[in-house]
Parts: C-alpha cells; sequence; structure tokens
C-alpha cells in the first residue's frame, strides 16, 4: 500500500496546506479519499493519472473534504473518460453533485456511481479478490465516517527448489497453496508448509478525519499498520476541539497507542496551532508519530 | 483601473493556467469577474484580501468560469464577513450555490445577494457614483454574456493658482468644476476652462469570454481602452471554434481592430495550442496584443 497526501489542512485552502485529499494505492489500484478543492490540480503536480481513480470516498459533507469533487468529475469528462466512477458518501451528496453537473457540464460521458453510506454503521463497502474497504463511524457536527483499508491474507508462495525436489506437477501448486499437504507416489506425506513460503503479512489503513475524541474507534482500528487521525488542535485549544467536534494531537496519539498501531500520520491542522506543538504533543503519547504533508508518502 | 489575471485557461485546470478569473480594480473597488476552481487560493498566492470583494460577476454557467465560487463563499464565511456579497449571475447559479451552502456549510455569516443577469440584454447592472458595469451579449453554448466596465467622466481639477489670482472663494469651487464661469467683482467673466485643467480620461475595460466570432459586439466596445477577448484557438482548429462556439486568435483580433480599442488581451487558451501562435495569428490583425497570463497586471 502507497497512500500520498494530497491535502491535510483544515477548513480552508491555504498556501501551507490544501484542504482534505488522499490516494491511497492498494497493489495499484487507486482510491481518492476526500476531495479538497484543487485535488485534481494537485493530483496533476505529482503526475498522477486522474483516469486511474475508479472510487473515490467522502467522509463528510463539509466543503473542505469534498469541493474538489465536481471539478475532478468534470476534467474526467473532458478527458472523454468511459469507465464508470464510483463515488460513496453520506446521505446529500449525490443530489449536489447531480444538481451541479447538470448546471455545469451538459451530461457526463460516463456513468457516476453513487452509493450512500450509513455512517453510524461498521460496515463492509468495498471488497474485491483483495481487498475490502469499511466505514468507521466517527463523531462530527455532519454526519461522518472513516475508511479501513485492509488487504485479505494471501495465498503462501510455493517454494521453486521444493517442487523442483519431489517432481510435483504445475496443476498441483494451488492446492498446496491452499493448505494441502502432498502425497508422494510412494506415499510419503510432505506437509504444505515445508513447500512454501510464507505471504506478506496483510497490509491496513485507517483514515479518520473528522472527529472528536472517539474511545469506540479504538477497537475497530486495533493492531493496524498505519492510522492517519486528525489532530487539529494543540492541548490549549481542547475548548474549541470539543466545540467543533474535533481532537487534539494528544487524543489522536492516544488512540493509536491505545489500539496498538504501527504508525500514526496526524493531519487536518488548523491555522491557529503550530504543526511542530501539534508533533511533539502527539509523541509525548504515541512516539511514532508523523506530520503529513502534501510532500509526504506514506509505504505500508 | 487595474486588471489582474486570476487565470485565463480553458475547460480545466492545469500546470500552466487557472481557469478563468479576474480581479478589476477600479479606484480601489475589487470586482471579481468568473471564479475558475482554485480562485481563493490564487488571491492569497497574489496577497489579494478576499474580504475586499463584494461584487462577482460570472459570464456563464460552465465548470472552468464558476467552480471555485461556493469555496470562495465558504471560505469568506470561515472568515466572518459581515458586509452582504453581490453575485451577478445568468439563471440558474444561485440554486446551485445556495444548495451548495446548505449542503456543505452551516449558513453564513453574511447575506449573498443573487442578481440574475440577462445576457441576451446590453444593460446597466451595476451602478454608483464613479463608474458603471454592463452586460455585454455574448455567443456561447450556453447563455453567457461579458461585463463591460467604465469609469464616469470625472470633473475638471480645479487650478490652484487661477484660484489665488481671482481671489475666487472656497464655495465656489464646486459651481466652476461643474462648468460655471466666474465673474470677478469688477463685473469680468473668466471662462471656467481657465480656471480647470481638464479631468482624467474616463477608462473603460471590457471581459469577452466564451464566445463565437460576434460582430454584434464591436459597437459595443468601440473605443474602449482594453478589452479581454477570448481567443481559445488558432487558424487551423476554426472548425473547432465554430462547433464549440469559441473565437481563433484572429477573429478576437478583429473584433479588437474594427471596434478601434486601445489594446487586446487573449485568453481562455485550449491545451491544444501554441501560445505564441495565437499571438502572432493574433497581432497579425491587431499589433497591440498580448497573452494573457497569471502574472500579468494590466493598468488602465
Amino acid at each position: 500500500m502507497l497512500v500520498r497526501i494530497l491535502g491535510c489542512g483544515s477548513a480552508m485552502p491555504s498556501l501551507r496546506h490544501n484542504t482534505s485529499s488522499q490516494l491511497v494505492d492498494v497493489r495499484g489500484k487507486l482510491f481518492l479519499v476526500d476531495c479538497g478543492e484543487g485535488v485534481q490540480v494537485e493530483l496533476r503536480r505529482r503526475r498522477l493519472h486522474l483516469g486511474s481513480i475508479n472510487h473515490i470516498f467522502i467522509t463528510h459533507l463539509h466543503g473542505d473534504h469534498c469541493l474538489g469533487l465536481v471539478g475532478l468529475v468534470s476534467t474526467l469528462n473532458l478527458l472523454d473518460r468511459t469507465a464508470p466512477l464510483h463515488v460513496y458518501a453520506p446521505a446529500g451528496l449525490e443530489a449536489v453533485l447531480r444538481l451541479q453537473l447538470q448546471t455545469f457540464c451538459s451530461g457526463t460521458t460516463y456513468e457516476i456511481i453513487c452509493h450512500e453510506v450509513d455512517t453510524t454503521q461498521e460496515a463492509v463497502i468495498y471488497e474485491d479478490r483483495s481487498m475490502t474497504v469499511t466505514t468507521l463511524p466517527l463523531d462530527h457536527r455532519k454526519p461522518c465516517c472513516g475508511y479501513l483499508f485492509r488487504e485479505k491474507a494471501g495465498l503462501p508462495h510455493i517454494r521453486r527448489e521444493a517442487i523442483d525436489a519431489y517432481e510435483i506437477p504445475y496443476s498441483q501448486v494451488n492446492n498446496i497453496k491452499a493448505g494441502n499437504d502432498w502425497v508422494t507416489p510412494d506415499g510419503e506425506i510432505i506437509p504444505w508448509q515445508r513447500l512454501t513460503r510464507p505471504a506478506e503479512p496483510a497490509k491496513s489503513y485507517a483514515y479518520c478525519s473528522d472527529t472528536a475524541f472517539l474511545p469506540s474507534l479504538i477497537g475497530r482500528v486495533r493492531d493496524i499498520d498505519v492510522l492517519y487521525h486528525e489532530a487539529t488542535y494543540t492541548d490549549d485549544k481542547i475548548a474549541n476541539a470539543i466545540k467543533y467536534k474535533h481532537s487534539t494531537a494528544r487524543q489522536a496519539a492516544t488512540i493509536a497507542r491505545e489500539a496498538n498501531v504501527g504508525r500514526l500520520i496526524i493531519g487536518h491542522f488548523s491555522h491557529s496551532c503550530e504543526e511542530q506543538t501539534l508533533l511533539q504533543q502527539a509523541r509525548e503519547v504515541f512516539e511514532n508519530t508523523d506530520l503529513a504533508d502534501e510532500k509526504l508518502e506514506v509505504r505500508i
């Protein structure tokens, strides 16, 4: 997995940060998560191929998380896209997106399939052969959910030299990878583990923005490899965090520590907070924390 | 007057150009004309004060001319604006803007007053003590109009030394500036022209994008100081110009020459055309032509 931060500011775009957006690459499949204004230009700046995005996940209907959507959708139209585009979002997005397209474009060359997500439920909303995407209920001023990207456990790899040594026919390889032992013509049983190397561990990544401090999230992101958690405020602004249903960096780090995640990336910085202070306050709780940034690429 | 180009690309934003947007400064009053995606960031990049914009003029409802509006409006809200904001646009914009604000914001701190413009009429839609804004009907795939900014003729300036010489009381200055002669206590008539210097000439600027070649525009922009005219295509792509109701650079220059304008700025460049070729083809018809660019500031 590779997570590219396209924007990690809060509220409004600035010269320092775009508003929220990320591109999650799972074995070559590209998933856009949130879509702040200007995301299409950021994708071009990074030389990422707009046309390869087939799935867009929106966490909630605040402008800083979705105002770039109509521009991206409109540009894909001008680029003569034909593949359907799937948009997952809380109730209400489809109506405004359709009205915008009707007003500003004249039909699209491709189908837009909107999937309304229930932000109150933890549910698998996307699944393919190798991975799932699960909603993570969050606590914000608007209905809001995070998204957990989880690879499925892969099959073990066959050990070429063992196969050769036992002269196992190619037709039996998938049986062995699936966990069946091999019986030689002499009746000897060769355990499948001796014929294989373990699969790479299945990777997992969760994007959680925006939310108040939410202990129920801990169980839902337990032991994942990387957690992106919003950290809008420093400790001294906890009253704002409570008022606006955001988290402090320390709260984000508490979720990460309690959930035993591998690494924490914090983002959605308030313009009123020093980023180095946010980082320091998070690291006091959870050492393996880094600041999100438009130059950051997180390889998992 | 000072015109700042904020975006002069066509169709979709690129690394080279933003989509259409300009800031017209008339004696310190700021008017935004069109509002492509990302305009709020471009305003910040140029260190222009978002809060000073009170009037926004939209030419037509294609995304590359208005997708930045909701983001700008939303940011002004986050900045706690209180002054009303006037938005002039063809029918249809208000409904989509209101739905976007309702969906993505939770009310605004200031009033947004939408003025529906009739794109088929040449009409004064804004007037204050020193200037007017007039719609210019254009010919495009959607209802579309340009905007003509025209200063009102100012009063002449009083000649200090003449006033002193004739011992004219201060209370008479406005009478003289308004064109009344001065009669000395001896009965001598001093023509007002001898007591004044002429006012600065009233400046004028027209923004015309997007449009097919439109000879009826010539009379409407006759003798203005600066014309911005779209020039989407080079000569070899005239079939596209006709099909999509755009102009070639040569056509834009023909309008400028026939209307006897002072200077022509061309913009709204297609990604498929070389800008230097556009410039050359325009200059063959009208020498005083320049290419628009996000670094260009046109002082009139």
